[in-house]
Formats: C-alpha cells, sequence, structure tokens
C-alpha cells in the first residue's frame, strides 16, 4: 500500500520536476510552487520525515555494501534554501554517513587547477551520501554572468561537466541534481527578514543584492546549464521552492527513491557464528 | 534552575571522568558504568536530547561567528560505541556543522608523511564542530602494541601530540578528548551479538578478535597515553561506556559545556535595515 502510494508520488514528482534530457527546460514557464503536488502542509511534513527515516536506513545498507555512492548536488539563487533542504532531508541520517561540501569563491590553489580539481577531491566515497551546496555549475553560473571567465572558456564547460558526471556515473556514483527554483517576490521577502529579524541578520549579505540586481542574467544562465547538462545519466530536477515544505517533501522523496532504486545489500557473511569463539 | 542543575550535574561528570593533568590515570581501577551518576535512564535521554538540541543551536552560532571550531576526539577499543556516540550527540546537529573523520590504517601516502599530517589536514576550519573517530592517539596505541613503529619513535609521540593539541588550542580550536572505556565483559557481549544477530553481521570483523587477544597490552598502552597527554589545554576524560545511555549523557553534557564556555557570539552587523532598499 504504501509502496504503491509512493510510487505514484514519485511519478507525479518527476513528471513535474524533472527536466527531460534533450529537452529544453523552460525554466521561466516552471512553477515556483508545487500546490498542484501537495496540499496538505502537515501530510507533507509526515512524508518528508517519513522519508528522511528511510534514507538514514538506506544509508546504513549503502556504507554497509560500500559499492556504490550517492551525490546530491543543490543549486540555486540566494536564499533558495539549500541549508534549510540538508537539515529537512539528512539531519536524520546525520554526520556519520553524509558528508556536505559548501563550495564558495575558489581559492587561489583552487584556481591553478581546472574547475572540477576540487569538485573531484570532494566527490563522496564509496558507501557516503556527498552533498554539495554548490557545484561545478558554479562555473557556468556566476562565472558567466560575471564574466570571470572567457566566454569560449565557459562554453566548453557543458560538456566537460556531462562528461565528468558521465564518469562519477559509470564508476558508482550516483549523482542527482536539484536547482531550487524561487521566485523574485519569494527572494525578495527572504533577503528583507534577513535585514528585519535580528536572528536572521548575521545571514545577510550586502552582495546579495548585487547579484539580485542581476537576476535575469541568472535565470538566463540557469536555463542554459539546465538545456545542456540535463543528461540521462545526472538530469537535473527543478524544484519549485517558495514553500519549504514541499521543497523538503519533493527532494527527500527523490533522494530516497534513488536510494532504494539502488538497492543497497548487506554483505553476506563468509563465516557462521560457530565459527568463532569469543574468549 | 536548569543552569544550576547542569552546573552542577557536568561538575559531577567532572570529577568522575577527567583526568586531572599531571596525575596518574590509573585506568584500571576507572568504573565502566556510571551508576553513581546516573540511575534513571529515561531522564538521562531526555537530557541527552536537550543537550543535542542546544549543542545545534550553539554550532549555528559558532558558525556565525566563525572565528573558533570544536575538535572531538572519540577514542575506544572495538565496539566501544564511536559511531554510536555521534548519532547520539551530534544528529540533532546535523551534517551541516559536524564534520566526522574516520582514521583506520594509514594509506602509503599518510605514511610517506609525518603521522599527524592526515590528523591536521581534517581539524575543523573555524565555526565547524570536527569529530574524530580515532585519530593521532592510534599512533601509541595500535602502533605500540602491535610495533609497528620502533619503540623511541612512539615514545617521542606523546609530545609531538601535546605541542600538535597546544597549538589548536592556541590558534582558535578547543579539543575535547573522550575515551570509551568499556569492560572485558561487555565487549564479548557486544561482538558476540555481530555473530548472532544477522543485521550486525555485517559490523564483525575477525581481526578484532585478535585485538580482544591484546586487551592487557592495549589498556596499559591507552593508560600511558592518559597519563601522559592529559594536559591543561586538552585534558582527556574517561568515559564509563558499559551503558550507553550514560556515555551518551556524559559526552553529550560535556560537549555542550565546552560550547558554553566557548560562548560564541551571532556577529553585529554594521549596518541598520534602513541602508537597503531591495527592489
Amino acid at each position: 500500500m504504501y509502496a504503491r502510494r509512493m510510487v505514484k508520488l514519485t511519478k507525479q514528482i518527476d513528471d513535474s520536476v524533472l527536466v527531460t534530457p534533450g529537452a529544453k527546460s523552460n525554466l521561466r514557464k516552471r512553477a515556483t510552487n508545487a500546490d498542484d503536488i501537495f496540499d496538505d502542509r502537515e501530510a507533507a511534513e509526515e512524508a518528508t520525515k517519513e522519508n528522511a527515516k528511510a534514507i538514514d536506513a538506506l544509508q546504513d545498507a549503502l556504507w554497509a555494501e560500500r559499492k556504490r555512492a550517492l551525490l546530491v548536488i543543490l543549486q540555486g539563487i540566494d536564499t533558495s534554501g539549500k541549508d534549510g533542504t540538508v537539515r529537512a532531508v539528512f539531519n536524520r541520517c546525520g554526520p556519520l554517513g553524509v558528508q556536505v561540501t559548501p563550495f564558495g569563491k575558489p581559492s587561489d590553489e583552487e584556481l591553478a587547477h581546472d574547475f572540477l580539481w576540487r569538485i573531484h577531491m570532494a566527490t563522496p566515497k564509496k558507501g557516503v551520501i556527498g552533498v554539495f551546496n554548490r557545484s561545478q555549475y558554479e562555473d557556468v553560473l556566476v562565472v558567466k554572468v560575471r564574466n570571470l571567465a572567457p566566454a569560449a572558456v565557459v562554453e566548453q564547460r557543458y560538456e566537460q561537466i556531462n562528461a565528468f558526471e558521465a564518469h562519477l556515473n559509470d564508476t558508482g556514483t550516483t549523482v542527482l541534481k536539484f536547482m531550487l527554483n524561487i521566485s523574485r517576490d519569494e527572494q525578495r521577502e527572504r533577503l528583507q527578514a534577513r535585514l528585519d529579524d535580528a536572528e536572521k541578520n548575521w545571514k545577510f549579505n550586502a552582495a546579495d543584492l548585487e547579484d539580485r540586481k542581476l537576476w535575469d542574467d541568472y535565470q538566463k544562465a540557469y536555463e542554459v546549464a539546465l538545456d545542456r547538462c540535463s543528461t540521462a545519466h545526472a538530469p537535473w530536477r527543478v524544484v519549485p521552492a517558495d514553500r519549504k515544505w514541499q521543497r523538503n517533501a519533493i527532494i527527500a522523496a527523490t533522494v530516497r527513491k534513488a536510494l532504494e532504486d539502488l538497492a543497497p545489500q548487506y554483505p553476506k557473511p563468509d563465516w557462521k557464528p560457530g565459527d568463532f569463539k569469543i574468549e
């Protein structure tokens, strides 16, 4: 019963959020809320908790098996809720099996290497769930919008990213990519809250306002990345993220489904309990 | 009221578990349960949850402040409960602010460097809580017991570790060291459970039985490490760990107290909300 409900829901989610490989993402036409899928907030929050619990159990088997890894990439404009997603989906799992890597402005050392160097170093080892807060896509987003590299160099990166993700996929790492899609109005409210709410003041960064002025440029850059890097081996999902509880419900269900598809197995012992006597 | 109760409890815990710098640890005489401190399991578990919640809030401030770090070192013989401690104390905090590093057998690359190289690389950056599952102490424990390095080299390491930890402390990282102390009988039961309980089979490692045969040698090696490396800047705590709920309660209370002593502060904004208008 539960299984059938889940299959139906994850299909409904994917029909709505998946960027079909080869097709246009049509980012500008995509909804920033998922009211068509979720109308009951309480039920959605309950489902997220249930899925977080299942993710924890599946991660335990993933670790015991130690043959595959999962990489969850979270991209989105400032205030889109990347940190909040980590808390809602992965706190149940805890820091033992989940490793979060935030990618900020690259260091001199990182810039002295190719753009995928720091990314590759942070990929999860077998048995682990890695979460990227921002990722290799910054190199075709902020870098493109702010002209931090020649256009011809950026242009090559889409295929380089696709090749890199294909390599990860071929060598045992499943890649899930989520773009947290909020509206311009929702971002205004969230930035305003950082100004008005003393407890959120520390999160406010005046530079975010500069990025906000480039909203349309960022949306265009996202659209190109979604169009060109939603592949069969690592498709993009555009997650309506104006309502946090919908965002969490979508991502938790998708991560759970991906782990269930991997179906990690506890290794079978090659011994019998009677083989050992503990002194 | 709560504060007074906590102060009393953490003092009682420290009186019982702290290895006074300069004094003998008397490991063999230390209890492996804390029945003298905790008699009510339910209350202790409730306190652990409350402390885990407080640790989460304090970590948020630590991250916002981004000036100091906390390093929690968990040492203990096989089955002593290092992973379980991480779950009980740090899952509430989640993978966003806590970074767990397990130290196993060193790689060729790691062995090609001095023994503190891989340790230093894994220390938490400012704002983060780092948890070491095993640590630099393996180089004076397993290495000593199994003669993996000349005795004279091991002999130098105690002071090298003290100097390293003093450096961490001086440069903004508070170091908390916990030795999870279980009895030989309790280890037998936990190993046996890994043989008998199908869900725990994957955790069983025949090599652990070899280490168990060296129980006394390990206890002696631990005792020397505790005697020589419990310093004012990074004292050891020997945690009675036969009962998981007592172990968790002791460590959660101690970590919380350490963070409260750090008293991380949210940075004060150097602007007023009216300075900005969000378009």
